[in-house]
């Protein structure tokens, strides 16, 4: 399952945030496609080292979204690399990005790299302060943001995050129609599995994160629900 | 000759510049691959459409090089959209783009799109300046775009962009062995068939523009020399 195109469910876990062993074994052995490992604050080498070492204890793949270039290591299955489309500094979009090919091109493998298109949607998050993401967006804007993703960057992911909200299922619905070859992610404020269901009729994959911190349980029901659900 | 892979050769012209008619002549049956009609200042739909409607009385393919949404009309054999990779400013990067998306993405033809990757050299061009192009470049840090290009953002074309002063010529070629699918253009300075013969040693597509204006005779035979010279 190295390939997200054969994704429906992804787990993200926050280097930051404790996480009990027997709450990581949940995780890690509920049927998910994949453990991705990232978040917005706090995120050092030490504690995403830490982290995936727990998580290959276990054969769920193992990914790391690369917030920071310092935490990059060469021990995950696939590294998720943003590039936030409606951000205002060019840091987000080239700028770390450059300075992280200058630094390890040599010794990247590019199959292991994936490229998501970003569109961060909740102005009130962590994420879009920290990308200084266009907020106030309409529709139109984020449909164009997912056809750029698709026909001029040939981005393999396009993510709309909501990053804390839960977002509006029609306009995950729209952003799909728009894409063919690259694979909307749908990331955001899923604290129930009916949550996850209405968006896994939307998008092709579905990411929990916080809800794992805060209900174990409703968060590994997400996974079955979110199989079951037809797109 | 509609894919740029075939190319080795192709001028540009300036909308915003004088051609006469017999000088215009030389150029469409100069046997080169393109006429790219794009330009940084002054560029109008009027002047564009103008020099577009007197390039298509003859059989060479006729593209836009866009650098403004507005210049953009459907009567183009290709669209070349620059992504200056280098620039500190979104709007060369994505923001630009996004607006003519919005605008006009429902009626545009992906096939006729093709995205050029640009890295600008010349710190004291119009288009560095207008871009915000960072300066100071150093080797590595061009390598690193060329990368970027082929492998995060899978444009089809990356662009060394000297505009206006002859660039260095083994820099081009430690570029051409970081690239492999993606083709490099080479432009800028060239004045002479033995500098577009020399580029044409590193490149796979030289484009020759400004001496179009200044000796209509040598820019016709960089032509020819550029054809002979393997790569």
């Amino acid at each position: 399952m190295y390939d997200v195109r054969e994704w429906r469910h992804a787990f993200k876990l926050d280097p930051n945030k404790d996480i009990s062993e027997k709450d990581l074994e949940k995780v890690c052995e509920s049927g998910t496609d994949a453990v991705i490992i990232g978040g917005t604050d706090g995120v050092t080498l030490d504690n995403t080292l830490q982290l995936m070492s727990r998580v290959r204890r276990y054969a769920v793949p193992c990914c790391l979204e690369v917030s920071d270039p310092d935490a990059i290591a060469p021990a995950y299955d696939l590294y998720l690399i943003p590039a936030v489309l409606n951000s205002k500094n060019t840091t987000w979009i080239t700028g770390a990005h450059h300075k992280a090919v200058k630094a390890y091109g040599e010794w990247m493998n590019w199959n292991e790299i994936v490229m998501e298109g970003y569109c961060i949607l909740n102005p009130d998050c962590k994420a879009a302060q920290l990308a200084e993401a266009a907020t106030g967006l309409d529709d139109d804007d984020v449909l164009a943001y997912a056809s750029m993703a698709e026909h001029m960057f040939k981005f393999p992911v396009f993510y709309l995050e909501y990053s804390g909200t839960y977002g509006d299922p029609k306009l995950v619905e729209k952003v799909k129609t728009v894409l063919e070859d690259t694979v909307l992610f749908y990331g955001g404020g899923i604290r129930t599995a009916a949550q996850a269901a209405e968006m896994a009729r939307a998008a092709d994959v579905v990411v929990v994160g916080n809800v794992v911190y805060e209900n174990i349980h409703e968060a590994v029901k997400t996974v079955r629900v979110v199989k079951q659900t037809g797109l």
